[in-house]
């Protein structure tokens, strides 16, 4: 059967020439990103234990899920927590199928800690966390769709939903993006007392960007307020060197911008994160599956996160457009932008979307006809080698966040 | 001091012109807008509690908060809800002030149980749903921020964020709203079996529009499946019979196209939500502040609902930038669309906003020149009376979902 | 099968010639008692849904729960809560039997909110009080002892466990009990100033008797100090009325004497009961089944309230021996005291207890022999008709605490 | 001050001469057990915190607490717990005191799950168990009382509240708690097939004893039913082999007489305990501080863990007239039995007893007048050194179930 594929030219002023852009990324510690990642690793963890005992992946959906803020006293050298954080693991899952009981709960606490331990490793589990679970079993009917393809090699859509991606980024997308993967991977590490919890948030206005970064210091790792400024002016002088890396423009950064250092009020953590003093996370408040939150593009209000990986059509169109558009724009010549929309229809096959509508800017001087051929291509073997995103994503190579 | 507005014309084929639009509203009774409209009526209830109390509006955030999904038994003729829904009420509130106690937690108990009521009349709130609450206080720099410009004509950003908004509606986005409204106003009240859970997903598709409506029906007003099938084409005629007041374009309407009509596999439910039997619901997963979800066009990620409406830019700047979009096109004539991005800075006051940014696509023969002096001065007048906001949320005045 | 009943004579003190007596009383609005009567209210409610949907009575166990305090501000004229008191429900119950299911969760919601507002009406329950559920499903083992005996007449003992009671109730016995049911009978319905949470302790020395009473005043009821000190005062003077209907000896009443009437330290509530300031309760830490705490008296541990009547030795025997005791008084002359203590083993039948060891104290001049049969027979009878027990729980007949 | 000490002899048949005797343990890992363990844990951690952040004790009371059972599926070889044990930690605690924060939720929350694991190490605490907590603070009279004598010597009663104990064990007694600690600290640590989880109900008629065990069996340590007898019968035989220890009287064992070999129906469990499938614990619900239930003996109703040890009558006066009838029996010839009843008045000094009752059935041929100097003494120092109670409990020297 042929997939409706839609490849439309748009008039569009691209992005790069738009006066203001605004792009956000939320860090890996940040409230709503750990209720996101806490969310993946159930899933994922789930679907392990699915394979291993039932040789099958089962229903479930845990793209829901609460931090609910503890309460912490910082202190220069070393603080405390008051109130633990507390964690609602809910959503559905298979608990029993063919016989077989899966210790669903018992998998999604273990997960939960484990996943919090791994991207906090200074937080004491034993004291500064409760990790509660109220998770349900499905409704039947979608568990019955569910079931119904379960020998097939194709699954059937769980909703009417979309997903939608674009590429390639901008240079203020690449920026924030690149900063916060920087402090990840390369600064964090020699610096522990840079938290997790980061919020970059770039403006682009005409050539100026501006990027403002909100750091939850970790508090044991700073002797006073004065090595606080010290270390903060050492980050922003990093930042400063690596911008030029990502953009040619006038890069001005902001880092706690609220604090007042008079007064002692600065953005002071225990363990790094936010969400022990006050901020609550939910899943799918933050990045979209790009690592990016883009008002000035499209996006879809889907969790990707803690949905199934196998038909659930806002975790799966998602990830799919997102990556189908990187692959139109590396693999061919002449586009300036590209938008790719997938669009379900609830129990038709996943590899048959109702539309997938594509929206390109070509570059200067290339008519649309000669690259569609490659996009339609590109779009067909994605669509028919869809099973490689449930893949993937139950190994950990895509992020949801 | 003068506002920084920069208003641009771009080059973008307008909407309907696009060959795929995607629009989507999750109704009142849906687990998405339960919970926002918790999330609102709690933050309403308090901000009338503080005012009461200690005379002025303090600092609370209640944007978060989940529903957990019960289990129910529907049947024809009258089911049973076998499991309760979970509601947990989280965020952040101030409960001591000035020597004055505010009783916070009993407050948004009540608001969430009074609320629910209200949208969902048939429930039986004493067996049907358990309300929780885990509601913290604010973090301390936060509240500072509050307290400083606690008698000041302007608040202060509560945080760096920003709020979109658009106007005209596109006519499928009119449609898919204008049929939710007509379902809520007019059809429902003489119709009990339409439950208040109604996802209406609308694609266009050039001229062609196809609304898809899920829609939980209410199992003790239908006698048996054969008044279910009934109903459902009834309600899908009456659906076509409104749909050419929003669109000439060709209109399409499937409802409830996951059910198995053969096999009995059909949207039934207890009391009118899928929140009932297996659907969780979280704060800021649903509608924008607009009433929808258009993927198609520029939103933020920043839930609406449950906010604090005196110093909180997710909510404010989301509300502001879509009320005056509408303002531009109502007031001004040559405008085809309009874009405003409204960008806070934390600690700055909110009517100075680090930048307004405005997009728009004159109409046709319309010089940018001729209509920015009245959109400027619209914008403008909008940030001098932003406290009318604020006054509309309280009073109820402003939809946010 | 002949029952296993020994009779033997004690040389004992009796109680009322011992120097000191200790008796205790939580009123039905103390902590501990509002737990064990939600607890038997949720039994009871499970056991009508039972017996009306599948025709018997299932296996379930509600002895279990807990009041978590909330927090108040009692204010002369009326003060508020300011957090509800939780109380969650635990236990488990069948969920379903024999393709039928039974909404066991939204059931016990709904009679513990019912049972409290009961007991407490003036209670908000809207806003004063949050009702969890997190009951679960019995383990096989004891599920399968119960279903094993469905049909016929005698049930099986879920345990091996013992009840105990004793009769007739001393003087200062009587006296507690007497001026606890007269406050809730007579004297509350007329001074509602005077809160259903009421400690009654007796002590007596020889023959003086103190009863010192923790009551609970309701502040809407109390315009200021003065008034609660006068109502106090009229309640002491009320008591030192009746208590001559219960003993010749001295009474001496204590009410409130922690209070602090000078510095304004007085125990004064919202709604009548330190649940909402401070104390916890749980089920079967107050009152045994008799009405009392007799530490001078044998008593059993197990929790009478929340077991089933069916086959819980923890609630049947406790129920029958206090029964059987009462009885034998009753009916038999010459007996000045008797301790019934009956013991089961798991699986055997009920009305077969491994052993009924009964303790007597003759009357003066009285031979045991003389009424030993008497004794037997009653007892005998008593298990023969252990039935009726289950019943009149059902009913409402036997209170459990 | 003098003290109000009354001894009376009485007449009394002694237990040993009764016909018949029930004496109960619910060892380490019984659900109750558990419960009583963690809210002592809690208590203690609190204490040394308190002493170290702020130099002196402070309010607390954490003698609530609920145990909710998990699920688990156990399988000879090794079987998985499907849902979590839920540990919900109530009651109250200062948590600022005189400027200082003082974490009392973390640190309950680390002392409950540090026991769990001391208790039950082949617990898996990462996904086993779920340790929740909803701690409040006191009702301000309670710490009103508290406050008034923080600097003095001798602290004021919580409560008008009673404790009583007895002395010596009588043979069944020690029997029950010598073949509970045998198995604790010889047996099992040698046999780990044999869980924490035992209760052990003996019963004397006349000079027969049978004991009555039920021993939670740990499925990861036997390969097969097979084993499982065996290890049954080993058990038995061990028991009978170290009884005789204890008595003279003949003694029958019988362990997990529920069992129904041949269908299969075993006391089998993952980590040793009935917590994880389908029994709830309560604190103060299982033995009394002498780490029995002898209901034929006078007990108190009162928990003694979690009650703060400070001026908790219902912690302290339970301990303390235990004690001081273990004294009185070792340091002083001629005592049967003794039974001594300490009464409090609330705010009064809890060294000043309104009422130290005594009781007791001296020996054949001695004279009360001849013993009743040196009890009085006993009783006396013992008051006057009080202190030595609460200091005891924080270093864990006395144990409270």
């Amino acid at each position: 059967m042929i997939r409706n594929i839609r490849v439309e030219r748009i008039a569009q002023t691209p992005i790069e020439q738009q006066q203001i852009e605004l792009v956000e990324r939320k860090c890996i510690g940040h409230p709503d990103s750990i209720a996101d990642g806490i969310a993946e690793a159930v899933s994922r963890a789930l679907c392990r234990a699915y394979l291993e005992e039932c040789g099958v992946y089962l229903h479930h959906n845990t793209d829901q899920g609460e931090i609910v803020a503890g309460e912490s006293l910082p202190r220069f050298g070393g603080g405390k927590i008051v109130r633990p954080i507390y964690a609602l693991l809910t959503g559905r899952a298979t608990k029993t199928f063919d016989g077989i009981n899966i210790p669903a709960d018992s998998i999604a606490v273990e997960a939960a800690r484990s996943y919090v331990k791994s991207i906090i490793p200074i937080m004491n589990l034993e004291r500064d966390i409760i990790v509660d679970c109220r998770m349900g079993t499905g409704s039947t009917d979608l568990r019955d769709v569910f079931k119904t393809c379960g020998g097939s090699a194709v699954m059937r859509a769980n909703d009417t939903s979309f997903g939608v991606g674009h590429a390639p980024f901008s240079e203020t997308e690449s920026l924030v993006k690149g900063v916060s993967d920087y402090i990840d991977e390369v600064y964090r590490p020699k610096n522990p007392a840079i938290g997790t919890d980061i919020k970059v948030m770039g403006l682009r206005d005409g050539d100026d960007i501006t990027l403002t970064l909100a750091v939850a210091m970790v508090d044991r790792y700073l002797a006073d307020i004065g090595e606080y400024v010290e270390t903060i002016a050492r980050l922003k002088e990093t930042i400063e060197g690596i911008a030029p890396k990502f953009t040619d423009r006038k890069v001005h950064i902001d880092v706690n911008t609220a604090d007042d250092i008079s007064n002692g009020v600065v953005f002071l953590t225990v363990n790094g994160t936010s969400a022990e003093m006050g901020d609550d996370g939910s899943v799918g408040r933050g990045n979209r599956c790009n690592g990016l939150i883009t008002p000035c593009r499209p996006m879809s209000m889907e969790a990707t996160s803690g949905k199934n990986p196998i038909n659930h059509i806002g975790k799966i169109y998602n990830l799919l457009s997102t990556q189908l558009a990187n692959t139109c724009v590396t693999e061919i010549d002449g586009i300036d932008e590209i938008y790719i929309r997938l669009l379900s229809q609830i129990g038709h096959p996943i590899d048959q979307p109702l539309v997938a509508g594509v929206q390109v800017i070509p570059k200067a001087g290339v008519e649309l006809a000669a690259i569609q051929p490659a996009i339609d291509a590109i779009i067909d073997t994605g669509l028919e080698n869809i099973g490689s995103i449930t893949e993937k994503v139950i190994r950990g190579d895509l992020k949801t966040f």
